[in-house]
């Protein structure tokens, strides 16, 4: 199914280096024979991975030829030789593809502080290249995997002046996401024809509303980015206001589409939840609400539980830091409304919420009754199965 | 053994009102005959118990002569006939001892949304004050615990110009801690005579120093509340600053301690780690590492896993907010370093941390050799066990 997707001016492979156990993908590549104008977004912890650097230095250049990832171990705390190591892995592509190490952009994700093994990944170069086709995304989107369960490969398409146009993105990303970071690995390839200044702002805006608008475990990650690449060979072009909006619409609709996935495959998750506040006295106090009760371990365990717990989300509202009247406030689970200004609306109520708890995915609606301020977090429960992956994810 | 704590001036009990399941203890009371001078702190929640408002409104008079207190039920979020219920909690422990219901503190500790069932109450009252006595602070220490597994009463002792006297503190509180607000609830008895605005000044000191360094699960509730209590029965007067010192020096290591056994009987933990920061740029920014690194679930499920994973530590300061020069951190489990200057010390190091990680409690030092700031948190593991507490609260 996902072999399929594929993005005109765009080649991509996945191929075994050695640096995962059992022979598992753990090298990717995609090459844009033509160039492809880009854009990125960077993790804003303060703790860089050496890929991350390097990466942020080729932005102001504008372009890019191709890009090499490695998952496995992220390159991060491992001094001036992490440098070094970005720098070769870009120089080994380069030099297998005939283009400048400059031209190519690279990520790693993975364990942090162990040394790269960059032998492994120089001698696995060749054979990406080879494998390299417009049908290789399957591949590459599963060479980028860490705890993720399934590759994340997702499609978009759009049409500008009567030329369609595709999106298409790979990414991975199962813990340590948050919102207000680029949050994960996610390579995005278009064949749209856009400046690079263009394509900053569109996907900016895009990020904002979707990755970061999810939360998994609330940690961040310190090699996350999102590549935007545009190859221009469909010949559509984004280049007035109103072809930015068609274009802008569709990168958002893709953007969101991954960040479900993400939040969908994170670690242990059994459920999907959208906490969705209202009422607020502004976007963003809105915003900082459902961020708290997304984050809240005690909210997430009760929804692990399938416990209406109410009074825990109330309780995580409560120290988000914004001003509302807890005497004001009504909560719902899905459309059953289990808290009437400020009190529980009782056992019938509850035995309704608990019937929406019990499926995969529903809607935490809290209303402030405060104001006009609105806001989305998309979250998950926090399981036995979270632990379990985390203690044990080194060994 | 605990059940012999005892602070002259006080009498205290703990019966079974029938809130909780099992005819487990469930009501405690406190009496001060002689009427003692009060301090308090409370919980920063926005949304805040009925119990809470109601002794907030208290503090200005600066005194108390009695304390009534149920678990099982939070008597939060329960609309206008939550304060009222709370009043009559006041009002029949008030009529039971024949003092002032205004004299009479009141708190409440448990699920969130139920109606306190105040009968129940109403008609324990007489069994609880029948069973005051200067030794039943035992009892008390279990009437006000939900998960806790175990009461939490301790002692300490001072002497101010050659007169000996006793500070004695019955808590609870096993999830929903977080530093910054009054975190649990926690009842400190102490024989010293002192003013109410002395007394105030020294818990909040104290305050900080302990239940503001200590980190769970990163909630907090609409509940807590630290209430301080001084009979004066002693003869030990403080008044001047010299006696103040000696007075805070014993409040604060029995806040200390206390603090400790919130953390070692919190919810799922088989840890106790302290994250000590050091060259930080300031102590308040030393705090802002500390308490990221002490709230993140990664560092804490690999805690739980005994796995040295000193790259989510790092992560988890990196994104803390705060500057610092990655390439200049150092950190130690124990004695053991594991990153000198931004980089691994190896699979040596690595293995010795391993062998500090199996240890019930041990320490992470995390040097960031930019500065003299200072700071440390009290943290533990996030267990499987933790999700399983929280998924099953209610049930």
């Amino acid at each position: 199914m996902t072999e399929t997707i594929q993005c005109p001016g765009f080649h991509a492979a996945g191929v075994a280096a050695g640096i995962k156990k059992d022979h598992q993908l753990d090298l990717g590549m995609i090459h844009i024979p033509r160039s492809a104008s880009v854009a990125a977004v960077f993790t804003r912890n303060r703790v860089q991975a050496a890929p991350v650097v390097l990466s942020k230095s080729r932005l102001a250049k504008g372009q890019a030829k191709a890009v090499i990832v490695n998952s496995g171990n992220a390159n991060c705390c491992t001094g001036s030789s992490g440098m070094s190591d970005a720098e070769a892995m870009a120089a080994a592509a380069g030099a297998a593809l005939d283009i400048a190490a400059s031209d190519v952009w690279v990520a790693s994700t993975g364990v942090i502080g162990v040394p790269l093994p960059l032998e492994k990944i120089r001698q696995a170069v060749p054979e990406a290249v080879g494998r390299l086709r417009a049908d290789g995304f399957g591949d590459f989107a599963r060479a980028i995997m860490t705890t993720d369960r399934q590759p994340k490969l997702v499609r978009a398409v759009g049409e500008i002046d009567g030329q369609p146009f595709t999106l298409l993105a790979a990414a991975k990303g199962a813990g340590m996401i948050r919102p207000d970071m680029a949050t994960m690995l996610c390579f995005i390839c278009t064949d749209v024809q856009i400046p690079s200044d263009r394509l900053q702002n569109a996907l900016a805006q895009s990020v904002d509303g979707s990755f970061n608008r999810i939360s998994i475990d609330g940690d961040t990650s310190t090699n996350d980015m999102v590549l935007a690449m545009a190859s221009g060979s469909s010949g559509a072009r984004v280049e007035t206001a109103g072809q930015a909006a068609v274009f802008q619409r569709a990168l958002d609709s893709l953007c969101v589409d991954v960040a479900r996935r993400l939040v969908q495959d994170g670690e242990g998750v059994t459920k999907m939840v959208t906490i969705r506040v209202r009422g607020a006295t502004s976007d963003a106090a809105a915003l900082q609400v459902a961020g708290t009760v997304a984050h809240s371990p005690l909210v997430k365990t009760a929804f692990f539980g399938e416990d209406a717990n109410w009074g825990r989300i109330i309780a995580a509202a409560g120290r988000a830091g914004v001003p509302f009247d807890p005497d004001l406030v009504d909560l719902y689970f899905d459309d059953v409304r289990m808290v009437h200004r400020g009190q529980g609306c009782g056992a019938e109520a509850e035995d309704s919420a608990t019937e929406v708890l019990r499926k995969p995915e529903f809607e935490v609606i809290v209303d402030l009754n405060g104001g006009q301020g609105r806001a989305s977090m998309l979250t998950c429960d926090f399981s036995v199965e979270y632990v379990r992956i985390n203690a044990d994810y080194r060994s």
